[in-house]
Order: C-alpha cells, then sequence, then structure tokens
C-alpha cells in the first residue's frame, strides 16, 4: 500500500481534495497532509471542507512518500508564494515518483519550474501559462505524461482517480 | 477628465479596488465598471465590498474609456477564462492606453498576451508566469513601462495611485 502526501493550503476546491482521498483511502493507502504549518487547519473555498496539515513542507522530502497530490482551487497559488513547497513539489516530480494534479494543481508545477517538454492538462484559466511554461496543453479530461497524472476540473474526477489509482501500488 | 474602466469580477482584493478608485474619483474621474455580466453584483475576498457590473465586456471597447485598471485577488483569474475579458484586456493594452495592474491583475495580460518584452511587476506567486510570458520582473513598488503601470501588493497602493493618477488627464 501506498503513503500519498496531500499539499494544501486555504481555498482548496472541496471535491478535488476529497473526493480522490476518499478513493485512495478505500484501496487501503495512506494519506499524509503536508503544508505551510503543521498543525494549522485550511479549508476549502466552496464548502470550508477543513484539513489538519500533519507535516510541514519544510520538514518533510520525496524520500517519505510514494506519490503527490495536488488539489486545485487557490490553495495552489497560495502555496507557490512559499520557496519551501515549491522546492519539495520540484524535487517530488523529478523523484519519477507519481505526481497528481488537477485544475489549478499545475500552477504549483510551473513556479517549480518542471513541465519543460511535458504534457499536460488543467483549468482553462491557466492554459497559457502552462503553454508559456514550455508544456503542451492538451484539453482532455486526463492526460498521463509519465510520472504525471492531470485534470482540467471537478469534471474529470471519476477519470482523474481511476488513472492515479492505476499508479499506486 | 478621464474615463477609467475597472474590469473586475467576484474575488477582488478590495482595497486593491477601492483605494484607486476612491483617489481617481477624488481627482475628478469617472469610474465604469466592465465585467462578465450587466447588472451582477460582484464581492471582494475578504471584506465582501459589492461592486455593480455596469457593462458587460462584450459590449464594450477600448475607445470608450480613456484607462483601465485591473484589481488583484483572484478577480483576474477568473475574468481570463472567458475570451471576452482577455480580448478586451489585449486591445487595451495595444490601444497605447493608460492599463493600471496590480496583484495578480498580470495574469489578466498573460492570458492576453501582451507582456512580451515588456518590464512589470506583480504578486510574488505569479513571478514564474510574468517571466515565462516573456516579461521582465523587477521586485519594486511600482513598475512604469510605456502606458503600463504595475504593483505588487496592497502595500504598494500609495505609489501605484500616485503613478496612475499621473497618467490620467
Amino acid at each position: 500500500m501506498a503513503t500519498v502526501a496531500v499539499i494544501i493550503d486555504d481555498w482548496f476546491e472541496d471535491s478535488e481534495y476529497t473526493e480522490p482521498v476518499k478513493a485512495f483511502r478505500d484501496a487501503g493507502h495512506k494519506i499524509v497532509h503536508v503544508g505551510l504549518k503543521a498543525g494549522s487547519t485550511v479549508q476549502g473555498k466552496k464548502q470550508g471542507t477543513k484539513v489538519t496539515i500533519e507535516k510541514a513542507v519544510s520538514g518533510v522530502s520525496p524520500g517519505d512518500f510514494d506519490a503527490l497530490l495536488v488539489p486545485g482551487g487557490y490553495s495552489p497559488d497560495r502555496l507557490r508564494a512559499h520557496g519551501e513547497a515549491v522546492s519539495f513539489t520540484a524535487e517530488f516530480v523529478r523523484s519519477g515518483k507519481p505526481v497528481f494534479v488537477i485544475c489549478h494543481g499545475a500552477q504549483l508545477l510551473i513556479t517549480a519550474q518542471v513541465l519543460k517538454g511535458r504534457t499536460i492538462t488543467g483549468w482553462k484559466s491557466i492554459i497559457q501559462d502552462i503553454k508559456n511554461a514550455g508544456a503542451s496543453f492538451v484539453d482532455w479530461e486526463v492526460v498521463e505524461d509519465g510520472n504525471l497524472i492531470s485534470s482540467r476540473d471537478p469534471g474529470d474526477l471519476p477519470s482523474f482517480i481511476k488513472a492515479s489509482l492505476s499508479k499506486l501500488r
């Protein structure tokens, strides 16, 4: 069974956190909530889902986990203003371990400068940012490029979860 | 006296709307609120400031105004998912008329593909996006490059307002 880090901050898109996490747990995998401050509580932007941060991103490394989930909403915009969240994400993508990004999640990977030559999808507002980062944008419900699984929005969750689960052992 | 379009949607940074607009009005300039739907009300993300949209962006052109203000927060992210807001902004920048952007405001200009070769500043989370768009990012409280005035965050408002006012006749 895999240990999945979820990197998250305030104003995440609730369903892009709750639905993958439920599916991963139902399949027997372990979830660890990683954020800016251990012990703090962050909230979703629509339903106010509360998440307690278990590990500060400054104190973990990709070696502690088997995969990374980046939910969307405005959480990625907040996280990428912090160098430790950016460097953790950059190392995770470079490690070759699975990284699951949905909606605005790709923003964190853009600031981590790990998208050059990759093929991904994401929320429509960030299409130009994805292209400018040197990635190929495709308008599909789920895109798999090596260790990178990406989707556009909550409507893509069934495909996103299915593709992500297939990467977890 | 000038007519200033303010392009705005939900979750704008309250002070980045209220303070420039108060200063522009105090100086005798006219404000027109432009958004996705005329007659709708949009709200700020922190203080819940309410703004009624007077003109739909689909029904206006840069020729109707003397300058454009793009407040930050998450309003620019929402606006740039809509082609009409993007094309209006692109035409405004290309018109040579003054464009005032603060915080996340530059996101709308990135999607409008008008930043190549320009020098601007913006909120720290979008620095990489600004660079990837072909612009030079500088970490100053206000940057003036031709018709483009930009600032980083609410702390820069006094300088942003002063520089913007100097462009209005």
